[in-house]
């Protein structure tokens, strides 16, 4: 532990931008970098700034190349991949497992993917093409084609000297499947049970046939949730026929979760999944400025509201200075329901049977928080201006506007999923609308009515 | 699969309030609930409203107790353990793994867990002791201590015989461990390689000596890390002289995953880790009126600011309609920032090195995007209003805010840490602080320069 850590942070020591820029120590850092495991490398390019990556993948040894590229993010990969040639692509996907390799390819241009491919051994060809009929985010496109079979009517004997004869058996395996001579998927043997059973009985009479197989189709967002119930460390992929395709590993279910997990953060404030801390200004700036812009749109959207009310604000110039805290609460209570609301859906708690109950608990936490804090402010402008009026209204207006962000917040992600619009990417900014337009209107329009 | 999916909705139909009030069916209801796996009918107890969840529990068969109680999160878990004996809560406990156990005692009051412990059996006392003599949040509270040990001598036949010699294996063991006499970890031995090695050489030829072991106190964030960044599935667990104290497992890694990725999502939004979507408003109206009456503060400040220039809106009301525009493009430019940087934390990839190549980037994005949207602001506003010298003031104060909000978003985080102060929970309410100040202080103060 202790040694590895020293290693890194060494390494990044070295790897800072001036030291390398000037550096005479490039072997150094190459025999570093190439003792690290493959995560760690692609952690170091990730984390570095667009200019010393290049140079740090150049230092990658080429057998390491396959590994590490398969633990960059997306869009680092795409960058490097753009660059190389097929064949170049085909020797690095040497040893990869077949759903890596998929994901490789999906990022090629489509007439560039048959050319890879002819490149490859037509093992590992016939291997990743299964692999690339299934979409990336579903069970087929997540798992591995390197299962190890057995049939129920062998004896524990007779498989464990199967399995001896393997040169190795491949990496994150719990259990060995079962299956008929039509390759029909039947039941799990854990290697745990294998080795504890006695040497005589047969597969079947302690194999697990209690396993839910996963079907091909499942989306990969249901795959981990599955797993994470189960404690799963593989699960069996099968298609229609209930024919064995392939195992899913707990190692790429995790790259799911955290993709998942990601999603969610990143979308509510409306960054792609794709954006990365380090990637640079050329790439970050465009992205974000479309978010930017449609958030201009809803800010114009709630200025005109202010607009109705010019004669107001001109009249009684306290409503300019108070305005944006009713707007303001609003925003924040509802982001809290949106985030809880959005959350439960990740986590695929929120059905038709409780959304209602889900309705009406936050209608009443708005209803309750709305009516405490709208008394404080009330009484906080009331002090301030020194106006009863004042304080009636903005606290009518708080009330209001929570009220509609409760509803907006828990309201919104259920209508927009259910318009198969992305509630973690659309959810936050049609809610400050909402709120903000509800906000200036309860406020300005009580106080027309007031002052008016 | 499609029979347990069945299984499930069926029973959510079964759930739905109404009908279990008045429902004849609590038979079938209770046959169906014990049906399911323990993480399926902790699912159905977490996603119903809290009056069915008592019926819900109540319904649980006394054998499934312990492992449902195991998967709910901590505040219904807490709910229902307040309300049962120590003996209840011993005979709970039995059978659970002992890191689960340790959570559970943990929840207890501090005179209880003694009286929990008395009640188990004396074996099942030392393994959670040893358990819970570490930190919850760190390797040592996450870890089981059902490890199996070999030394490096025996050879990979008699070790055969000695795993066979076990009634079972635990669950998720993929290796076993190699210790010495004095009980000093050595090295792994992965069940793949004990299956395919040849029966006459020794441990010591095939072990992987190159695993690192796990120290007892490292925080279980970093473990997650490692867990993911080495796709391992179980890792050992030592103390600082080396000796082996239990092994991590991944089903256990995956919900320390989940937690930190549920962390920065709802510390964004002021919630706490423990908000659940179906807690009673009794329990989360008042821990988000806390964030409110934070966020209304932040409001009253930025209010204040804007009373300095009452005068100069006076005189041109147009700024009151405007002044809103400019700082909620600041808020959302800047929660970008602070949701990149959030996460970078939370992936352990932001350090000394790169910190300030970081600002900068931000910094030239937040530049960039104030440049476009100020331009684009200024020509709308100068349109809007007619007047060239609100759409300079506007334009301006933009640049100025954006410039602020990559700054403080970037820099916060930061700060914020090194102050030990969580940015994931703290950093959203200061940011918008920053935000909204500096965009009403930055409009209005250009405005009364020009107007006043």
């Amino acid at each position: 532990m202790q040694a590895s850590n020293e290693k890194v942070s060494e390494l990044s020591r070295l790897a800072s931008i001036d030291e390398l820029m000037h550096s005479s120590n490039v072997r150094l850092l190459r025999h570093m970098l190439n003792n690290l495991t493959p995560a760690d490398i692609a952690d170091q390019i990730e984390s570095a700034p667009p200019k010393v990556r290049r140079v740090l993948w150049d230092l990658v040894d080429g057998e390491l190349e396959g590994e590490v590229i398969g633990e960059l993010n997306e869009e680092l990969r795409g960058e490097i991949l753009s660059e190389m040639e097929s064949h170049e692509v085909a020797s690095l996907t040497e040893g990869l497992d077949p759903d890596d390799v998929a994901d490789i390819l999906q990022q090629l241009p489509d007439q560039v993917i048959p050319e890879v491919l002819q490149a490859m051994t037509s093992q590992d060809r016939l291997r990743v093409e299964r692999v690339l009929t299934y979409a990336e985010d579903t069970a087929g496109g997540l798992m591995n084609t390197d299962t190890i079979t057995v049939r129920p009517d062998l004896t524990i004997d007779v498989v464990l000297r199967y399995l001896r004869r393997h040169e190795e058996i491949p990496e994150v395996t719990d259990c060995i499947f079962v299956v008929n001579r039509e390759d029909t998927f039947l039941g799990t043997l854990p290697l745990t049970k294998l080795l504890t059973a006695s040497p005589n009985i047969t597969v079947r009479e302690i194999m697990d046939t209690e396993v839910e197989a996963i079907a091909a189709d499942m989306p990969d967002s249901d795959v981990a949730l599955l797993f994470e119930k189960h404690d799963w460390v593989s699960a069996p992929v099968i298609g229609d026929d209930r024919k064995l395709l392939g195992r899913i590993t707990i190692d790429d279910v995790v790259d799911v979760i955290m993709e998942d997990a990601a999603h969610s953060l990143l979308g509510l404030a409306g960054l792609s999944d794709e954006e990365e801390t380090f990637a640079s200004v050329k790439r970050t700036a465009p992205r974000r400025a479309i978010w930017l812009g449609l958030n201009l749109m809803t800010a114009i959207l709630a200025s005109a509201v202010i607009n109705i009310f010019e004669a107001t604000i001109d009249k009684v110039v306290a409503l300019a200075i108070l305005m944006p805290i009713v707007a303001s609460m609003g925003g924040v209570a509802g982001s809290q329901t949106l985030t809880v609301v959005i959350r439960g859906m990740a986590l695929g708690q929120i059905s038709r049977n409780n959304m209602r109950w889900l309705l009406s608990k936050e209608f009443a936490v708005g209803a309750l928080n709305g009516m405490l804090w709208a008394l404080i402010m009330g009484a906080v402008a009331a002090l301030w201006f020194n106006d009863p009026t004042i304080a009636v209204i903005i606290a009518a207006a708080m009330l209001i506007n929570l009220l509609a962000a409760a509803i907006a917040g828990a309201g919104l992600p259920i209508l927009l999923k259910a318009c198969r619009i992305d509630p973690a990417l659309a959810g936050s900014v049609a809610l400050t609308t909402v709120t903000d337009v509800v906000g200036f209107l309860s406020f300005l329009g009580l106080a027309t009515l007031f002052y008016g």
